[in-house]
């Protein structure tokens, strides 16, 4: 999936994004954004929009000297941090565990800079249990789980939204299930590290590993090769959000994509509308 | 005013709408983008977003070897001439001519990509006359207009929107007042050139000049010097636009801005909703 002209606005909706979380001094303001049109116009525009926006939030974090969402990230958690035992025991107590969990993993995606209060929470987890989901795998996945030959490698995506990973991760413990969980190797966005699944509780229910890299989804040449050896040994790969599908949708791999598509351009790829919630097996299985 | 970390998306914006109308050929496209991203790092920031704009319309053009807007301003031109013959009587027709068609002078601003149907006039037209301006100077305005010393300049912007003008332009011969309109030098966005004048019948019932510049706005270095000794020796302005206004805003001039406030940036720096209708006096008048 290479960068589309829409693309363009986007990049600097979230350049503006980081600025508004990094710094109010107008004339590093500045300087942030002549690095990242320095950036986008060095970008192979013939790659991911992923790629791109690597570079772009590394040079971000370089000139301001620090991560603009550190603190963002930790009220995600904290905030996610109250609906966990609800959610956790709804879904423990629910008719197919795996289901519910699965669902209020995709509903998780929601969370993002400024649509997150308990209340887009509560609306979105509705919304996801409604069984409004686009695309629905899911007979396919809870197949997958059970056959998987090996470890369940889980992508996770944004801190916050790592709290409701927590409750898929634990449905598929209890179904006899080993899971690795991997998460960013150093901050780049609203992205989860170590340091968010730890927040989690997630550290304390399985492995976690970090990818070794601080790209935008999972862009396997940039990140360690700690990290590949566990993907390639891992049976099914369950992947969370839309950086992870745009960067791996084209792997031969057995993955499940969890995600909601957040922007035009994906949405357009689809062939569904914006804001829509999938559950959906890789194309090259 | 300087440009606003919020102004990039928009600029990216711009050039999307600009390829959309110009060409097909990704590569071209590619091309466009990479030009637009080098003139925006070589822009001078702390100037107008309409100066940086200025440049990166130029550049747009040039890589793509023709003006992306021509056909969609002859389709504006056509549809609000259809609409002329009745807003014309009706205004002529009004208690206070010269109110109701400095109204729907406003309203006609309106026009822009994407958002100019006759559905968009008849609402639009409907809003302006119910009074709904948030910011109106029309007392002012209409005693400088009876005690302009000299011509009254008119500033033309869009295509299609130079319709609207004509029937204020109209309605300010028939208080005896002697108007020259100024027009873009050259093609530049959706703004009116001598073309769209002549389309609108402006060139039959007054003077038109054009700026001798393809400036977004009214950028007075940029200006010819003919139109600059028009501009000076003006008793009067009327300054029609968004981008008019950015860049004339701090002229120690007799202006008024008539224009919709149509990004959020401007509407903050004016402390009203985004939409907003102004006819609004110089402050440095």
């Amino acid at each position: 999936m290479k960068v589309h002209p829409d693309c363009l606005p986007c990049f600097f909706k979230q350049t503006v994004i980081a600025l508004k979380q990094g710094t109010k001094d107008g004339r590093l303001q500045e300087k942030v954004i002549k690095g990242v049109l320095e950036e986008i116009e060095r970008a192979d525009l013939s790659k991911s929009p992923a790629h791109a926006t690597t570079f772009m939030h590394r040079r971000i974090r370089q000139v301001l000297g620090r991560d603009p969402f550190k603190k963002v990230k930790s009220d995600y958690n904290r905030i996610a941090m109250k609906s966990y035992p609800r959610l956790s025991r709804f879904a423990a107590g629910s008719r197919d565990p795996l289901f519910t969990a699965a669902r209020l993993a995709i509903a998780g995606n929601i969370i993002d800079f400024g649509i997150f209060t308990s209340i887009d929470i509560d609306a979105t987890v509705e919304r996801a249990l409604q069984g409004a989901i686009a695309c629905d795998d899911y007979a396919d996945f809870k197949r997958a789980v059970r056959g998987a030959r090996g470890d369940i490698l889980y992508l996770a995506d944004n801190a916050g939204e790592i709290v409701f990973d927590r409750i898929l991760i634990e449905s598929l413990g209890n179904m006899g299930r080993k899971v690795i969980v991997a998460v960013k190797g150093g901050p780049v966005l609203n992205d989860a590290t170590l340091e968010d699944a730890a927040s989690a509780g997630i550290t304390e229910i399985c492995r976690v590993v970090d990818n070794g890299s601080d790209c935008v989804g999972t862009i396997l040449p940039m990140t360690s090769a700690g990290f590949r050896k566990v993907y390639r040994d891992a049976g099914l790969v369950i992947s969370k959000g839309q950086g992870n599908f745009e960067t791996l949708l084209e792997e031969k791999k057995h993955i499940f994509f969890l995600f909601q598509s957040k922007c035009e351009v994906v949405s357009r790829e689809l062939g569904l509308p914006l804001k829509s919630m999938l559950l959906k097996r890789a194309e090259n299985w």
